[in-house]
């Protein structure tokens, strides 16, 4: 009896290597879950999860003798991990491999936005390059200050890129770290009084709900630009789009919004904001790696070996 | 007698500065010289000169007591050195303020360029995302290995930046440097065949003249990237046009080239080029630091002091 359920959308090279490994259960999305029958949902032992979509008590309890969760990616706040506690079902994520693609694109995000590099690009291309001169300036980025919410793995990674653009960076998080002299701050409201760019790299879940809230981004000052590579959840989103329509930040560069991929329109109408479709990890290296740690985490949990990144 | 002749297109705040500072005589571009009447003509010493049109032993001979050409920006290739030298005509240009800027922008282009960023962002924008889904896997930038041709002040920023992104430097210079442990090539075509990311940070000039060529390109390979921050000089553009029309390197990115502004409309075909409009320098801090080093030049010829920093 098969007892490994897959569900989400993998590559193809992500699917075969399941199939051969696991011999599993395959479902597109958690709501076909309950579609399954109950002889097939009893024997699932194990579960690969990739999704936004909330994995909470009734999916669970649809699967009586689940023992894991391997989420893909390193955000699980789409899994209750409380009631997966409860339940004894362990949860594993895929932390580690995804920061360096996902600092690469925030740092890319901060460039393009300061510099206006997708608007010079449109400006070459339809030829008004040629027919009406040079595209205006634009602004430096080197140099300027940098606040990191959040100093975690990837949140780090990113400190260390924009050092080496000569930035001083400045932090906020839980406590103090050892770090080589960046400037930690308590409160986020203070962190955005001291920088020009607001970098969000906390964890998403309910406990950092609109942790950007709009004094942060008030703090931040109209020459300020926010970039977030976290969850849409993280920020004020109203907030944001009201202080970037009235110009009272320069710009931002988001990469994951509310209600992904149905993200607000007004989004669209902005010029003064890079939109990227959530792929902080979408590199093909990347992605392989973490497929291949959500895989190893089910094989460890079949075999009764200690499971390689756990969460809980 | 005004003995200051101001030539290009400058930002209205530099424009009042030479003003202010010069009470100069103003042309919007070199072709117009030749309509000054002979008397004005002959009382200009200094040129303040902003832009790609040659100036050349005509140019100068229209100008018999010119005894400085201030060149606004870095490379000076427009102006006839050898022919400036000759008559007796120092020139200066603007190096080190415009580093930063220049260093920035390529590494935004690569990162633009290995990311998809841009059509990322098209995706976004044009709703694909919501209705068609995730887009496209990319491929990672962090730990590539990079090559820079011409480790100079503006090479020797980008090899900084690129080794905070965990990269292996590899270089081309005249001669081997001091670096930190960085490879030197002594050859082109050596440096392409060790490196996924070739940045071209040479002077341009008939010295350089198709210095990346066919041969370069080849040996870069079909994941290889090109960024061009330098001169469309210096590269063979009809090989590189034809290396990533056949798909033989992966992509470039390029902020300058042949003929520009009206550049070669078979870029515009190619998804796997970032295109930029030559603003390398274009930001508005960096551009008022030029101006300010432009005039400062001029004002130590005046005085008889040495000049800040000359070419000749």
């Amino acid at each position: 009896m098969t007892t490994t359920l897959v569900i989400g959308p993998y590559t193809d090279t992500d699917t075969a290597a399941a199939k051969q490994a696991f011999a599993p259960v395959i479902l597109d999305r958690i709501s076909e879950l309950a579609g399954l029958d109950e002889t097939t949902r009893s024997a699932i032992t194990a579960l690969a999860y990739k999704g936004h979509t909330a994995v909470g008590p009734a999916e669970m309890d649809l699967l009586p003798k689940l023992g894991l969760i391997a989420n893909y990616g390193v955000g699980y706040d789409a899994i209750d991990i409380p009631a997966a506690t409860e339940r004894g079902i362990r949860v594993t994520n895929t932390p580690d491999v995804l920061n360096d693609d996902v600092a690469d694109l925030a740092v890319g995000m901060l460039l393009m936005q300061m510099r206006e590099m997708e608007q010079a690009s449109n400006w070459a291309r339809s030829g008004n390059w040629k027919t009406r001169g040079e595209y205006r300036l634009a602004h430096r980025m080197t140099g300027g200050r940098a606040g990191i919410v959040g100093l975690g793995r990837i949140g780090r990674e990113i400190a260390d890129r924009l050092a080496a653009f000569k930035m001083d960076i400045h932090y906020y998080a839980r406590s103090e770290k050892q770090t080589p002299g960046w400037t930690f701050h308590a409160d986020p409201v203070s962190l955005a009084h001291a920088v020009d760019f607001l970098v969000i790299a906390i964890v998403g879940g309910p406990d950092t709900e609109k942790f950007v809230s709009k004094d942060v981004i008030d703090a931040l000052g109209p020459r300020g630009v926010v970039v977030n590579i976290s969850r849409g959840t993280t920020v004020d989103e109203a907030a944001l789009l009201d202080a970037l329509e009235q110009g009272r930040i320069a710009g931002a560069g988001l990469d994951v919004f509310l209600g992904e991929p149905d993200i607000d329109p007004c989004f669209y109408e902005l010029s003064n904001v890079v939109i990227q479709p959530h792929h902080g990890s979408g590199t093909v290296e990347t992605r392989a790696a973490m497929g291949q740690l959500q895989r190893d985490n089910i094989a460890a949990f079949h075999a009764g070996q200690p499971l390689l990144t756990a969460v809980n």
